[in-house]
């Protein structure tokens, strides 16, 4: 199955070469941040430098740049949502990436519907299937982003997208991912196998 | 598009249900983490906890239990290297994940070669057609997990993998997913589009 790539790899014909210090690891999820300006007003915005950092307490984190209208938002409000949009919702992903929540109204403009959590002091969005309710728990300067560390308070998921474990199905989810560089949208495929019975094979 | 999962969510019969405090986000990137222990032994590990947190300086995070080998390895080596596999080598990062470096030498099982970085000290995995050396920036405790902040010195790539724009093409380099609560691995799939493409329909 690996013979493809071992062999290239090795037969001298594939060599490695240098991109340089960049940003281009792949894929990367693509997740929608919910917050509140000062005057209650939800916002959205898109995020890929993103990603799951603690297990207990359960954490996640986005990196911001401080220009962003939900830099701000976070900061007063100390909340925030992750929303993680069905492949049917690329458009408006795309779109909540590409203004800002100081010029425009991004859910009037999509039609879509914010919710305000009971939880924290952030909107989520009802008609993506899976979100994902955040307490600000730490900020870490890094250059030119910002880390946002949120501990997870509660995930709510549409029934429809629920699996037989009460687990979200990604057959059902249809999340789709980010390719850093080409900066194009990739739906997600097929079952390739589960973890554990991978590992068998090679854990004797 | 959209109606779909739209109607659902509006019509009442989908509604939203509580999975509680967990990290249910997905899908997440799968990468593999390579680094040397003090004694210069060649180690990698598989995490999903992951992703881009920093455009400049360019930066990766990945969160590590204290238990790993790898814990110890970066606390000591001061540097990690991230290791993208293909859809090939799925066996190979289940299994990575699934042993430690303290009772086993995972290249020698697995038959993969571990190159010395030339910028950084750790290894990366020759047969990975997707590599990333990091110096260690910063370490954030947060519970369970503690959070290793990399910068990124450079990406190597192997041409087969590349482009047009050399940038890494996903359908060559066929990177999988992780999907949190079944652990399952699901493959990439097909072109979704181009983001300004997609946010120009709604961006007027």
């Amino acid at each position: 199955m690996k013979s493809v790539i071992t062999e290239i790899g090795r037969n001298g014909n594939d060599v490695k070469k240098s991109l340089g210090a960049k940003t281009i690891l792949l894929p990367t999820p693509v997740w929608v941040i919910g917050s509140y300006d000062k005057e209650g007003k939800p916002n959205v915005m898109t995020s890929a430098w993103v990603g799951i950092c603690c297990s207990k307490p359960p954490c996640v984190m986005t990196s911001l740049r401080r220009a962003t209208y939900t830099f701000g938002n976070i900061m007063e409000r100390k909340a925030f949502t992750v929303n993680i949009p069905s492949e049917s919702f690329a458009k408006e992903t795309a779109y909540f990436g590409s203004v800002s929540g100081r010029d425009v109204d991004k859910f009037s403009i999509t039609g879509l519907t914010p919710i305000r959590s009971d939880l924290v002091d952030a909107p989520y969005i009802e008609e993506f299937p899976l979100v994902v309710e955040c307490k600000l728990l730490r900020t870490i300067e890094l250059g030119l982003h910002t880390m946002f560390i949120g501990e997870i308070m509660d995930v709510k998921a549409n029934e429809s997208i629920l699996g037989e474990i009460d687990s979200p199905d990604i057959e059902k989810l249809k999340p789709f991912v980010f390719v850093p560089g080409s900066r194009n949208f990739y739906r997600t495929g097929e079952y390739l196998g589960q973890v554990s019975s991978l590992a068998k094979k090679l854990n004797k």
